[in-house]
Formats: C-alpha cells, sequence, structure tokens
C-alpha cells in the first residue's frame, strides 16, 4: 500500500482536472455555481463484498460506484459537476488495485464530463469502501420529485428492466442454461449501469416525478406512489426486456421487476407528453416505454395479461 | 440494528432541517446557492477504531466527524451550508448507539447552524465508519488557499496548540501525574474540537494563506510553505500553551507542535494587519497569536529561545 500522499498525488490527482480541486493540493475544493440555478447532491457508499461481488475488477467498481450516484442526479434531470470521494482501505490493499480503481474513474470521467473535486483516503480494518458525493446543476426551480405523479399520468422506463438481477444470477451461477452471450449482457448490465443523464435532462421539464430504479421497478414505483399520494398499475407484459433477460424466460418475469440494481429512469407524465417524449428517445437513442398509469388507490398492483393482479412479495431491496 | 428506513425516519429525518433535504424522503438534495457566492466542498471520514479511541462515546464520534468539516470550512473562511453523511455500520450497531449518535449531530447542528442534507446508510462487515461532506458558502473569487504566503508575512494561530494531542495521551494514561481537571481539559480538546468558524470568516480577506491544523502545526505550515514556495521561522515559545498543557511541562513542547489534531486555524497576513486582526479576534472572544514569520528559505524551523534552530523529526501525521 503507498502512502497517502504518494498514492493520493499519483492515482488521484491526475483525475482533479477541475480547476476547483486545486490539483488536490489543498484543503477543499471550490465550485462557482452559475447564478440562478439550483444544485443537487447525492451520496451513495459502496462496501466491497456487501455491494460487490468475489472478484469483481477495482475498476468496475470503481466505475460502478460513481455512477449509481451519477443515475440519481439522471433521475432528476440534473447535470453533473464533479465528485468528491472517500476512500477507506485495507493496509492489504495494493497500489495495482489503487491503479485500477483509479483508471476506472478516469475512464468514467471521460465518458460523463464529471471531474474529482476532492476527497479523503484512509486505512480501515474493514473491507474496502468508497462514500462518494456527486454535485450536479438542475434548472431553477426544485428538481425532478418523487412527489408530484398525478392520477390519470402515464408511467415510463428507460432502457431494458431486470438485466442486472439476471445478471446477479448469472454471476452467482443460477442461469447456467442460459447462452454464455447472453449471460455475458447480463453481468455487464449488473456491473456497469448507464446513467441516463442526457434523456434524463431532457424530460425533465415534461415529467411530473421521476427517480432511477435502484431498489427495483415495484419498489421504486411504490416510493413515487407513496410520496405523491396515489397508486399506479402496471401491465407486467409492458414492462421491456432485454433479448437476454428474454432468453432466460417467463419465469423470472417478476424478479425482473422486483430485483434492484436497474439504475433506469422511472417517471411519470401525462399521457398526452407520449409523443414528445418519443422524439427525446429518439434524439437520445435509448428506448422510453410506458409500462402502466397512475391511479388514485394507493399501492403498485403488476398486472397480468387478463387484467388479473399478480400478488408480489415485500419487494425491492433494503440495505438491512 | 434498525431497519435502513425506519432508522433514517427515526434519527436522520429529524436533523434534515433544510427544504432541500426534503425530509430524507427523496434520493437527493438540493441547494440554490445565492448568486455570486463560491460554493466550497470538504470530505473527511472517520474509522472507528482508526480515528477514534475505544469506548468513545457514539455522540462524541458523531461530533468529531462533522467538526473535522466544519473546522477545514472554517479555515477558508466558508459558512456551513449543510452536509451529506454516508453512514457504513455494523450489524452488530444497537438502537441506542444510533440514537445517542444522531443526538451529537443534532447538538451541533444547532450549534453551528448546519442542516443534514441527505446521505447513505449501509451495513458493513467493518467497523462503523462516517464519511462527512461538508458544504460551504465562501465570498466570491477564490477561497483562502494554502498557496499565498508571502515573504515577510506574520504567521498566526488561533487558540492553543497541542492540547489535543496531550489530550490523546492523557486518554491513553501516559500523562498519570497530571491533575485530573487538566486530564479532563486536554481529553475534551481531543473529543470536541471547536471550528473557528466566525473568526475564519472574519479574517479570511486580511489573510494571504490559511487553513485549519490537523497534521500538526509544524506539518500544516509546510504545507502553507509548500504550496506557497516559501518557508517559516516560528519561535516555540510563542505557540500558546493552555494552562492543562503548561501544567503537563516543556518536555511536550516539541510534541505540542508535532501532534495533530488541533483544529485550531493558522494563517499568514501582512505584519500591518496584526491590529485588525486583533480586534477581530476580541470580537470573536479567541485568542489570536503571532508565532512567528515567513522567509525565503524554504523549510520550517522552529526556533529556540536563543535564536537556534529545534531539530524536528519527519513530524505530523500520514494516515498510512
Amino acid at each position: 500500500m503507498p502512502g497517502e500522499f504518494e498514492a493520493i498525488a499519483r492515482y488521484f490527482a491526475p483525475l482533479a482536472t477541475h480547476p476547483g480541486a486545486m490539483g488536490l493540493e489543498d484543503d477543499l475544493a471550490w465550485l462557482a455555481p452559475r447564478a440562478g440555478k439550483r444544485l443537487v447532491l447525492k451520496t451513495d457508499a459502496i462496501v466491497v463484498g456487501i455491494h460487490t461481488l468475489a472478484g469483481d475488477a477495482p475498476d468496475l467498481i470503481a466505475r460502478k460506484a460513481l455512477r449509481v450516484n451519477l443515475s440519481d442526479l439522471a433521475g432528476k434531470g440534473a447535470r453533473p459537476l464533479g465528485y468528491m470521494l472517500a476512500l477507506m482501505l485495507p493496509d492489504t490493499t495494493t497500489a495495482a488495485w489503487l491503479a485500477r480503481f483509479a483508471a476506472g474513474l478516469g475512464a468514467d470521467q471521460k465518458e460523463f464530463g464529471i471531474p474529482l473535486l476532492g476527497g479523503d483516503m484512509t486505512r480501515t480494518p474493514g473491507p474496502a469502501t468508497i462514500a462518494i458525493t456527486a454535485i450536479g446543476e438542475a434548472q431553477p426551480g426544485p428538481p425532478l420529485l418523487r412527489a408530484g405523479a398525478r392520477r390519470d399520468d402515464a408511467v415510463f422506463v428507460t432502457g431494458t428492466i431486470g438485466d442486472a438481477a439476471l445478471g446477479l444470477l448469472a454471476l452467482e451461477g443460477k442461469l447456467p442454461r442460459l447462452a454464455a452471450r447472453h449471460r455475458r449482457f447480463l453481468a455487464q448490465r449488473y456491473h456497469l449501469p448507464e446513467p441516463r443523464l442526457e434523456l434524463g435532462a431532457a424530460i425533465a421539464r415534461l415529467a411530473t416525478a421521476g427517480m432511477d430504479i435502484s431498489d427495483g421497478l415495484v419498489a421504486d414505483l411504490g416510493h413515487i406512489c407513496a410520496a405523491s399520494g396515489c397508486g399506479a398499475e402496471i401491465e407486467l407484459a409492458a414492462v421491456p426486456a432485454s433479448p437476454a433477460a428474454k432468453a432466460a424466460g417467463d419465469r423470472y418475469a417478476l424478479a425482473r421487476v422486483t430485483g434492484g440494481d436497474d439504475y433506469e429512469l422511472l417517471f411519470t407524465a401525462p399521457a398526452a407528453a407520449e409523443p414528445r417524449l418519443r422524439a427525446i428517445a429518439r434524439k437520445a437513442a435509448v428506448p422510453v416505454t410506458r409500462i402502466g398509469h397512475i391511479v388514485a388507490r394507493p399501492g403498485v398492483r403488476v398486472l397480468a395479461p387478463d387484467g388479473g393482479v399478480i400478488p408480489i412479495g415485500a419487494g425491492g431491496w433494503q440495505h438491512f
């Protein structure tokens, strides 16, 4: 394990490309927000071994730690400005691990245009732990919230749903009969979520409520409904599935809507906005699919093709 | 251990008094920065057992975790706006621990006017770990930096120096002959740093460089000198000591200037600013003491009363 100052200078200072990061050579970072903009802040932590699998590569761990935060910004239509990194590392951490971890951050910084602003690095007798706070800029006024869904609004999702949950099963060896290419696709979806930043920013003014899906579609739609004082009905058959998820078969259909880690966007909007949403989706090259609608009666109901309600367990992911 | 959602609702939502925290019921927090102001951000993490002692009370751990970040804001003359909290907890964490931890945060939120904005809570197989990102508002233009000290500037510190280092020794039972009231004072200084927010904001326009002392006076003055391309000479006898530190005796004089965790302010300013600095210090009721001056020759030299240079070891605290 390299010393703190050496590790910061070698691996992290090159990532601190924002002028307010001052090359990580001062005690804190500064930002000069543009007049009238709203800032949004999100903190998410990854504990290696709890939120990752044994053998996950350090660059993938780093990228996922950053992306889960970016996905929250996307869910609120915000543009990323920078991030703060708290890194707790065991003494056994090697320089090679740090180099790959920093390379992963660097790759995603380029992809999403978000520089490292500052942070802290310390040792821990526990597992490697990464806490990231992402800072983003949203339009004036309150950002897109969970609250705001209205009766008769349509419910939309981006991308395909359930890939990450199936990816986790595949990585655990629980989908042995699935073709290797499908398993690889699903595993990639688990390891590397795609924050829908461009699309999130474009739909923010049309949507009435929005968030990213991390606890699972049904649980997160439940969060929107609870915050908005309404309920929702979604059609299981309308929930978009990737070819790989389809190949896994219908018996995973419920796992797809209750499993977590999708990091796709979930939002509600007036049904009349659908044509404009479709145009935005085409431009961003990200599918947007209408999966149901908001109703007055509280709770989320998943409907079978015959209109019957499919019973769902507690659903969703609690961290304890 | 209470469940995640229950713990957040019971212990942390009452701390989220900023409107942008939305009662911790949404995915992220928002801030509406005032036009023209500069935002500053600081992340510092505490790993229980590494940065704390066995038996440290949860409320003191929480307050220190918050205060070390506030102290950095103070060192840059910034006013705190809010903070994000990443909390990694072992399964053995009790509701009583959480209640006391949250009570400590609540007490300091009131004292320093800084609300909880948002965060993340997750379990860990390691020790309890607290990563806080504090957000503050500074005047327009770059905040007070490490760089900026100029030859012949005077070097100032706030409060008394070395109490926390001696407090750690006292808590480790290494100052058995010191009076109990002095040991208690020093231990308190170790457990509960005093972020000099009011003073830091008032001196920011007069100072040429500034920071808070966390790695130790000599090491941190070395950081200012390195960033400013200069050196410094300080008189050991001029470094202010508390009555308790004086009672510990002269043999701890060097430990006081090399030990860490002071969280007092260290800054440089033109010697001509001293009368104005004294007036500010009186108003804030925080002592400000001139301890030396900036020189061209790199490095920090600690001078004995006879003008001789006292040899100092590597000095300062590295986290690895």
